[in-house]
């Protein structure tokens, strides 16, 4: 009886509105159109490479096509480029050699001219890496975990590390090298790159990760004895280069000083095309910011589409923006990230003040049938990370990830893993959701304290 | 009540031979350290390689250690060899270029130096390349599929004619090379491999499976406009090499000139291990003959392990055997081929005369507790099917093939693919039947007329 009372009860929105952006979103077929364009028409778009400035440029064009005041910020980002990349077991008395499949990690140094050949240690945390101490220097130190078996949860978060930080790691302990075994849910010998960190000055190994398989495999050779394994790698890091992240406005009808932030990425890893991470993403912010713009009445306040570029290796565009942004920081009343690939919505995500989600709950119903009405679920993301220092609410419309991690990052990053029917959903609720915090009479209140840490992303 | 007689009737079988055959699979451990061992040890065993001279005296030795009377058989082999291997689709008006992942057929002939570069055509059939006559001349023909989608169905019986024979039709057209699209039920962007076949003195192209993702990318970028590729490959034939069959038996203790032949093939292609095709068929027949041999009395007739080399790209040495042979062929009571990967056994498949299933049903009692007791599938081999000349009886131990084309022939075709418990199934079904097949006092009634064409199998 509640319930039928609550369907009663005036909405405080107009249902009408609710219908154009919902139903735009599922039917025209913009959004699914949009990742083909970045996809199949521009490819993979690593931050520094002609494509990622192709990408820049096709987002202005195509947040003109929709009437939005959009414009350039730049930014200066890394330009690591892949090189040729092979690695192989070396042959040992009772058992052949084994070619491994592998692929250089971001911001991984080149290997020596002929490799580097060394004995193999395995770990499986960092911890374990600095107890062994002298004993992994002149070292290939292979991370393993177990991400892929972890069931439900993907286990991305306990095992990223090893990749961020662990050939760093590695290096301050005079290690040749690191091996770190792909961060996949799936794998038919597929690696997955990603960035790896060095800090300014300190020591750097040539670092890759090896796939599912062929950690499965150093994993049972090293239960038998000594493994020697050559690795190859001729990625380089070049001089920084000029980019840019892409800035588009739907400017508010009251309040055109407060922002919603709409924000995914631009750049993506070079292996595969790019599509699910984060052409997907792109689309979305896109579809939501044109939807909201040809409504007969805009929001109250501003909705702003952040194209950033540099997600992957570097944050740099999330960085800049906040910088440049700081100013109006505070005039930020909320910001999503859509970087969770292509799956449908299945909830709204809040890291905000007190009071937060009592005040967004009623604007939530347009959602309901689509099954992404409730709350739950982290809001974050690396390019909005930086904001988290000036207390701007953040707000997430959770996707379905069973599948990301199959892909994520690997050359199986192709559009054919999109579904356009699911992406559309998201793209209505994420639409819908930056409608509603544009126009909601008062703003989320925001969080209590700056984070200590930016909220997690999937960088 | 009638299965209640059943049980309490007195069976034709030794119950404790049974269980010594299923027991002794199903705890021993032995098959899936030989699997290891091939994988792991010996590596991908493509016929001419070192690796596959490896193969054949590791099996000798084994066969040795477990006390069978074992012997090689010479067999020439085709000699082919993989080289570089790339391929990209050219950038044209309006979008960019993309890198194809693509993986030489076995028996394709090298591009020109430079690559071949041509105008790309999609057919779905032989019929419909048949149909284009002229307009494929010159041209890269890409032979489209949709096996991956096919369902329940693995569809590899439909889809497999197109890379077998599909290279050869576009050549005797005056194409400029084929691209095939992988015969795959899964994929994360790796190629399938597998053998094309050209006539004698018949024209040849370059022939490469193209993965299932840049299959749909072709087909999407074909609706948009002409598509060109460049495709380069490395691969070549080098002359007939010397390899052998490997031949052991257990000799009956009655009717030692009767043979049961339990088949697998100790060559594999070369992107993978060759775990599961065939690493586990090679095991699974080594540990039946093995536990035949133990035990404390033989089966009337002579159990033969024939460990068939070149399976995957020619077939010599199910020919050689068949010709070896032929004398004796007459007295082989029944051939069974392992070859359908590592998965648990569901039935037993037939192709012998009227009355094989009401004389054989009986026997089948045993495996009725590991679900593999009832009739279903089909029987045969590509090793064994020059023996249907002969009207050998085929008999198969019919595994779950579920999982088998996501892996098959291609990098991922790797010993964690193997599960342990579920070979060891299967090897104890093949142990019992074999067992079966050597101690029942009728040999199976042979087929009435040799077939037209041997028995189905996957090469």
């Amino acid at each position: 009886m509640l319930a039928f009372i609550a369907l009663l009860a005036a909405p405080p929105y107009s249902p009408d509105v609710a219908a154009r952006l919902v139903g735009g979103a599922l039917t025209d077929g913009v959004t699914y159109a949009r990742v083909a364009e970045l996809s199949d028409g521009i490819g993979p778009r690593l931050s520094g490479s002609p494509a990622a400035e192709a990408a820049v440029k096709w987002a202005l064009q195509r947040f003109r096509d929709d009437g939005l005041d959009v414009h350039a910020e730049p930014v200066k980002v890394p330009h690591w480029v892949r090189g040729e990349e092979r690695a192989e077991v070396l042959p040992a008395r009772g058992r052949a050699g084994h070619p491994l499949a592998v692929t250089a990690l971001g911001g991984s140094p080149a290997t020596p001219a002929g490799g580097a050949t060394a004995d193999v240690v395995e770990v499986r945390s960092i911890a374990e890496l600095q107890a062994l101490g002298e004993k992994a220097r002149g070292k290939l130190v292979f991370f393993n975990h177990s991400m892929s078996t972890a069931g439900g949860k993907t286990g991305y978060g306990e095992a990223s590390p090893l990749r961020n930080r662990g050939p760093a790691e590695a290096a301050k302990l005079g290690a040749a090298g690191a091996l770190v075994r792909s961060l996949a849910t799936a794998s038919l010998r597929d690696p997955h790159t990603g960035a790896t960190t060095f800090e300014d000055g300190a020591p750097k190994v040539p670092a890759a990760a090896v796939a599912v398989e062929d950690a499965e495999l150093l994993h049972r050779l090293l239960e038998r004895g000594p493994v020697r394994v050559r690795l190859g790698l001729g990625c380089r890091t070049l001089p920084d280069a000029d980019s840019a992240n892409v800035v588009a406005d739907v400017r508010g009808r009251e309040k055109p000083d407060e922002v919603v932030l709409l924000g995914a990425h631009l750049d993506s890893w070079d292996l595969g095309q790019g599509a699910v991470d984060d052409a997907a993403g792109v689309a979305v912010v896109m579809e939501a910011a044109r939807l909201i713009a040809q409504l007969p009445q805009r929001p109250r306040r501003t909705v702003r589409a952040v194209l950033f570029m540099n997600e992957e290796n570097g944050l740099a565009g999330g960085k800049a923006y906040a910088q440049a942004h700081a100013a109006e920081a505070e005039r930020h009343v909320a910001a999503l990230e859509s970087d969770a690939g292509a799956g449908r919505p299945l909830s709204v995500g809040l890291r905000a003040g007190e009071g937060a989600q009592a005040l967004l709950a009623p604007w939530l119903q347009p959602l309901e049938t689509l099954g992404a009405a409730d709350f739950g679920g982290e809001a974050g993301g690396a390019d909005i990370g930086p904001l988290a220092a000036f207390r701007v609410p953040f707000v997430g419309v959770q996707q379905d990830v069973s599948r990301y991690f199959d892909y994520h990052h690997s050359a199986a990053d192709t559009l054919d893993k999109v579904r356009p029917g699911d992406l559309a959903q998201t793209a209505a609720a994420v639409a819908w959701v930056a409608y509603a915090l544009a126009e909601m009479p008062q703003a989320l209140p925001r969080p209590a304290a700056p984070a200590g840490r930016p909220a997690g992303g999937r960088p």
